[in-house]
């Protein structure tokens, strides 16, 4: 059997093209079979069928994964009530697993793994860039700190916590793991620490709990990238120094500024230059949709390439550019942008899983019970504490409070998935890599299973404020601004520089020098309730003319 | 200098990866520099700025690649003035002749040339999925007879004719050619013949000639595909034997046959396929879109790998798909395929135009005054007879006849493109390869500048009909179909079967049994004159809604 074969070449295939095949797993028999076909072509051209397979392989094996991973998405569609109980990401892990044994059994090797490069470079961005496009800025920017609380501090918390108690566990004796060291163990534990907003996200989505706690555990897991790509490198150049000096230390402590700000800086540069291109697609609307694509991925890959947080980067650049694209383009490229994001987002997510699925089956695996086992404690002790000791300071510094149901979620909400698997495939081959494999195998599957499947029922049961289902009416929106500038104006008088504040610091700054530059068609700035009349507007017309009722409207003069 | 470099590296790389570097032309300072840099970052964790260029190289350049494809489209819609006058693909060109004067001129080797592979997989499927998905079918199904005629007969008429008589310049001892053989013009005869799709369509949506004349020039383009592959295929394996026997000739015959009838199946297959797949993604809009391009794709490369037509199998496929496919999808999901498309295939023209202009710079041209200009001439001729004689016998037997004004611009608008190119390229390595890109450089270049930038002018001294710009009206439609049906009542009462009572036949079969099992929502078939006005409706309401007229009309409670 060929065919089973044929679906997995693709893999090694594409790693080819972006490194050097690290491990000669072998030219597969494919390839040798597809060279002596084409061999084969050249002295009998006029047989009427002759195959060229080798010529279409990495285009058409590409294709057949994404279609493979759509047609599974609607599969679970198909029955209503499956993917009302179990996630959608735990079923496509599923289908991976089954497809990464039938592969085991009919090969005899371990299908090939996930590979790191296509994870950070193809796979994420789009997943990123969707997120940071529509995240929604205001309970985002009202929440900034407590979210940055969580991903900075929480997050090293979480790394130090976990590898100095794992650390402790490799002591006992008994346990056979002595020779694991101290910087090893907090190497894995700063990759297993962060929270991974591919499946986060898939599970937030699916559950709709209100808009805080989303944007609480969901911006955590965004931003707590810049402090696990410092961690993790730190420690790995670590585990390779022969000596650890104090100016080490202090330079990694540096680096998370420079990581994190560095990635605001790259992304916001990007989405301000492409903001100030749209303003000149006038004339040529087809390509249009194409720069939001275009610089949001070359601001990750321009802070990937020096180093920087490229989520961070991506996520700065989407939400900076947002508002001044969203002005410049037309109507319709701003639906393809908006629906072609959310598509791409998706089949990433699709493919992310089904790979982790199959990636899980065959021969990485070390099993030792106690380390396996104390590490899926740890990852729910530690996030457990260090989310009701840093809710502990916002509550006393923050209005608005954080209950105890929302840390619950928030410390139950703390997924693993894909990018921990990258970062320990991306580790250097050492002893105990093949147990740090399983160890994170356990843990992604634990809290995607395990806790993905049961938040659900939880939220019912703790009664959760769930996300409210209407759009606010133009009441509430008048309301909320009001609200806004009488703050600002209170904190000005009061003397305490407040986020009301800044904010408004920041929307003179746009509306007197920005919005000028970036946008095409700059007058006199509308007041916002007519920009709100003017959007209410326009998403009516769209829906009366999908529900197809405007034809019952009573005079259309321009139909006759 | 190093960033010109830096701009030029993706093209070798993405080489790389599709099929072994058939030249070693070595691998480029760049990638030993970031090599060195890897390894330096092992040792030197903790400097702030470190750069890791190998790592984001393949995805950042092409993005790059992109990116510059986009903003030279933008530059020169900025001048109103020039696109007025010069067709954008001559600019487009333009711009890649200086990119690769500036690399050859520092560089002093020779610019990359467009991979042909990069061209066939990547670039080219887009812009014909595009043309099949829009492919007004009313004209293109009245005239597919004419079409045909031009393509196939026309096509084998210019191999044959530019082949013989090049072969005949070759046979005069003082041009010096006496060496290349009468199998190597004719397969030379066979890779110029081929009007181009990118290049017709590049001029013609510009000049905006009536619906009849642009269909059959560029119908021609499209589906002389079908013929250009078999001819081109034969004489390639031709010149290889030994001898030719009557039986490879015979075989050749057939092939034309089963390459452009085989096209079609695949094509419809997946088209159908894809009509069948929407009918089940009611619950995952998201992903809906996705389906049209990825059994496109796959339609495409499906042929390719069976030596099939791939640009017959895309047109089959899109044209099949398209009906049943608007049914099912939403509106929305409709838009982003549109938009997209029209995008992506908008950048794939750009690519193709720049890159036609770099790779024509360089060493790999052998000039031959006499070869060349006897090949710009001869393909005039030939061209320019081959209209004349083949529209002798369509105006004998067909009704709407094709006036001399239309004849010469069919002749004149014979435009040569990147297919020649590409497949002048793919030729085996022999003595006079250089001397025969030489002559496809200029045909191509001749073509596209001098007949591309006065075929305006020359439409409006000719006073050729124009498209007309209003949509038809409704009375106008209705005329049509019913024009339509007693047609088909006249030719089956006279007994004479002809393309209404075919199409009456197909339209029963239809909707009696193809629309049962590919349309989600089947109810009872619409009467043509309610699916118009909804049609009409939806149109209006989008247009009243980006008008934002709306808001002045009188009464909506729902705002309220």
């Amino acid at each position: 059997g060929g065919s089973h074969l044929l679906m997995f070449i693709p893999w090694e295939e594409t790693q080819g093209c972006i490194q050097p095949l690290q491990d000669n797993r072998s030219v597969c028999p494919q390839q040798h079979w597809a060279a002596e076909e084409v061999q084969g072509n050249a002295s009998m051209e006029h047989t009427f069928f002759s195959l060229d397979y080798q010529h279409v392989q990495v285009p058409f094996e590409i294709t057949l994964w994404i279609m493979l991973a759509s047609l599974a998405k609607i599969a679970f569609h198909l029955y209503n009530k499956l993917p009302s109980v179990v996630p959608e990401s735990c079923l496509l892990i599923f289908v991976g697993l089954i497809m990464g044994g039938i592969i085991y059994g009919l090969n005899d090797k371990s299908p090939p793994v996930m590979d790191s490069d296509i994870f950070f470079l193809y796979l994420l961005p789009p997943i990123v860039l969707d997120a940071g496009y529509f995240m929604p800025s205001r309970p985002f920017f009202e929440n900034i700190g407590t979210i940055l609380l969580y991903a900075v501090v929480g997050t090293i918390w979480n790394v130090f916590g976990i590898g100095f108690s794992l650390y402790g566990i490799c002591q006992v004796r008994a346990f056979g793991l002595r020779d694991v060291s101290l910087l090893h163990n907090l190497l894995f534990g700063s990759l297993i620490s962060a929270v991974d907003p591919v499946a986060v996200l898939a599970v937030f989505e699916e559950i709709h709990v209100n808009e805080k706690l989303h944007i609480l555990v969901f911006g955590e897991s965004l931003l707590n990238d810049a402090v696990t790509v410092v961690l993790y490198k730190l420690f790995r150049s670590f585990c390779e120094m022969p000596a650890i000096k104090t100016v080490d230390v202090f330079a990694g402590v540096g680096k998370f500024f420079v990581v994190g700000i560095g990635g605001v800086l790259v992304g916001l540069t990007f989405g301000m230059t492409s903001a100030f291109t749209t303003r000149f697609t006038k004339d040529i609307r087809v390509i249009e949709p194409l720069f939001v694509f275009l610089y949001s991925y070359l601001s990750y890959l321009t802070a990937e390439m020096f180093h920087l947080s490229g989520i961070v980067a991506i996520i700065a650049c989407a939400m900076g550019m947002k508002r001044y694209v969203e002005a410049n383009i037309s109507l319709k490229s701003h639906t393809t942008v908006k629906y072609f994001m959310k598509m791409w987002s998706s089949v990433s997510d699709t493919l992310i899983f089904i790979f982790l699925g199959v990636s899980t089956i065959g021969e990485n695996h070390e099993w030792n019970w106690p380390y396996i086992f104390f590490t899926v404690i740890f990852c729910l002790i530690w996030r457990a504490l260090g989310v009701l000791v840093l809710t502990f300071f916002v509550n006393r510094f923050h209005v608005n409070t954080v209950t105890s149901k929302d840390q619950f979620i928030i410390a139950y909400g703390g997924l693993r998935g894909a990018i921990c698997f990258s970062l320990v495939f991306l580790l250097p081959d050492f002893r105990r890599k093949k147990l740090f494999i399983a160890a994170t195998t356990v843990v992604i599957l634990f809290t995607v299973f395990a806790q993905g499947m049961t938040i659900r029922p939880l939220v019912d049961l703790l009664h959760v404020k769930r996300k409210r289902e209407s759009a606010p009416t133009v009441g509430e929106q008048i309301h909320i601004r009001f609200l806004d500038h009488l703050l600002a104006g209170i904190e000005d008088i009061s003397g305490h520089w407040g986020q009301y504040y800044w904010k408004d610091k920041l929307e003179y700054f746009n509306s007197k020098y920005l919005q000028k530059f970036l946008l095409r068609e700059y007058d006199q700035p509308k007041s916002s309730i007519v920009l709100l009349y003017e959007k209410l507007e326009r998403k009516h017309a769209i829906e009366l003319a999908e529900a197809g009722q405007l034809g019952h409207a009573p005079s259309h003069p321009s139909l006759l």
